[in-house]
């Protein structure tokens, strides 16, 4: 499902749903509510798939067109499984969680991206992920009061970019520019959505994400399907049960202190893979 | 007119609207674009109303009920200027400008908001907002770098807090805890409100800001009479005219570097003042 400063709420071991054909979402609004008085409202557009990818419940418009922003992160990370570049390389379950992540900037955030990047042999100077001061105030006032200063490996996107660099080491392509769309890095990234999208590429509207890499645009239908059958496939010990099990047994390592993404999987342990997105996905 | 991450912008010139009758607002939703795509779109609520306040245009629903938040302060300042405090304890017009500020916490407001306490001889630990870093990334480093620590008078609302104080002690009441609303300088604001909206005090909800001061909803039609109303009195040289004078001659004391109200208003010049509220007011 998706919320408007919201969730993508996966569950990926198998959900018996009460009734298919009468399943029903009753939200429509999120309402902000400030001493008893809502103070502003937001529309949800919601849809839930089966592990088939067909769509069971929908609330909202469930053809409405946004980008994945972040929330592909989980599927971008696939190809360092798949490829052999995290099993070549030595990457921990926590480092393949990571990059997965929207971080804090919190040292085991910042220390892990290190690691990656050392792990495939690249200098953080690579990174082509804007600098930016930890989201953590906490960690953010340690870096400040030593004499640090806002670096790219503190960019909340870190991980996902230090992973891309990892993978183009490890594939044999020249890492400089990974974020470029027509860099083989890109490309592979583009695969991955049209393959769990099933959309041919021509009708997946493209753009630049905040951290400078392609993000990519489908109907929410097609994204929950597209998660539906990640799940799905995680569950049945493909590759993606890799990702999932990195993301659950490490929530801290995909969000950090205060995260939603780290609080629910916290909470909901291996029943639910959860990774949210900007712009209210 | 209020946008949903927003603005109130309040021609407080008398503005020729070309035909009142006819006059029509065309924006109904503001969307994020992404590389050519939609990502998102905000509905869009907003009421033009003249200067005798009534409703002149509106789009959405201007019987929407949302609170002023930071809206309300040059409201809430114009008891300092009334009550003849402003004067009497030689604020600057910047300082009173800093009244109605969301600002940045960068030197010049924080030595305003110092400076204000100063000239009403009141402790900084009166000031009952919560400490947080300055929301400017440069003036947060520089705070941190030097060995300091997030303080209430970095709050982005201290100003207002400030006032609050100054205004107190100038009418000789006990300033400890003046953010509660049985105090009498928020009993004070809510005469303001009552004053300019033409509402019963039973017809506000009220509720906690996020700076811990009591805040006020109303319909939005009645907000935009109120500011339209509030407009009308600085034009024929009421009190509210320091307060929009001081806002409009310091509009960096309103904001700083890259806030929307300081941005219109320094190139509109006197000619439109402007505070926006949290929550898209």
């Amino acid at each position: 499902m998706a919320y408007p400063r919201g969730y993508f709420l996966v569950p990926w071991k198998s959900v018996d749903f009460p009734d298919e054909d009468s399943l029903e979402l009753s939200v429509s609004d999120v309402e902000v509510v400030r001493g008893g008085t809502v103070e502003s409202r937001h529309r949800v557009h919601a849809v839930v798939a089966d592990a088939d990818g067909r769509p069971v419940a929908a609330i909202g418009d469930p053809k409405t067109l946004t980008f994945h922003r972040s929330a592909a992160k989980p599927l971008q990370a696939l190809p360092l499984v798949e490829e052999g570049v995290a099993e070549r390389f030595g990457f921990s379950q926590a480092e393949l969680a990571l990059c997965c992540a929207s971080h804090e900037g919190e040292a085991p955030h910042v220390d892990g991206a290190r690691s990656i990047l050392a792990k495939a042999g690249a200098d953080e100077s690579l990174l082509r992920c804007g600098a930016h001061l930890p989201y953590s105030e906490a960690a953010a006032g340690e870096l400040l009061a030593s004499g640090g200063s806002p670096g790219r490996i503190h960019n909340n996107c870190s991980g996902k970019h230090a992973g891309m660099i990892a993978l183009a080491i490890g594939l044999g392509w020249d890492p400089v520019d990974y974020h470029r769309a027509e860099h083989p890095v890109q490309r592979r990234m583009v695969r991955e959505i049209i393959r769990w999208s099933g959309m041919a590429e021509e009708e997946i509207p493209m753009a630049v994400d905040g951290c400078g890499v392609v993000c990519f645009a489908t109907p929410l239908d097609v994204m929950a399907a597209s998660f539906a059958r990640y799940s799905a496939a995680a569950d049945e010990g493909e590759a993606a049960a890799d990702v999932v099990a990195a993301m659950t047994r490490h929530p801290f390592m995909v969000g950090g202190t205060g995260r939603t993404c780290t609080d629910v999987m916290e909470v909901a342990g291996d029943r639910v893979f959860v990774k949210l997105g900007a712009e209210g996905v």
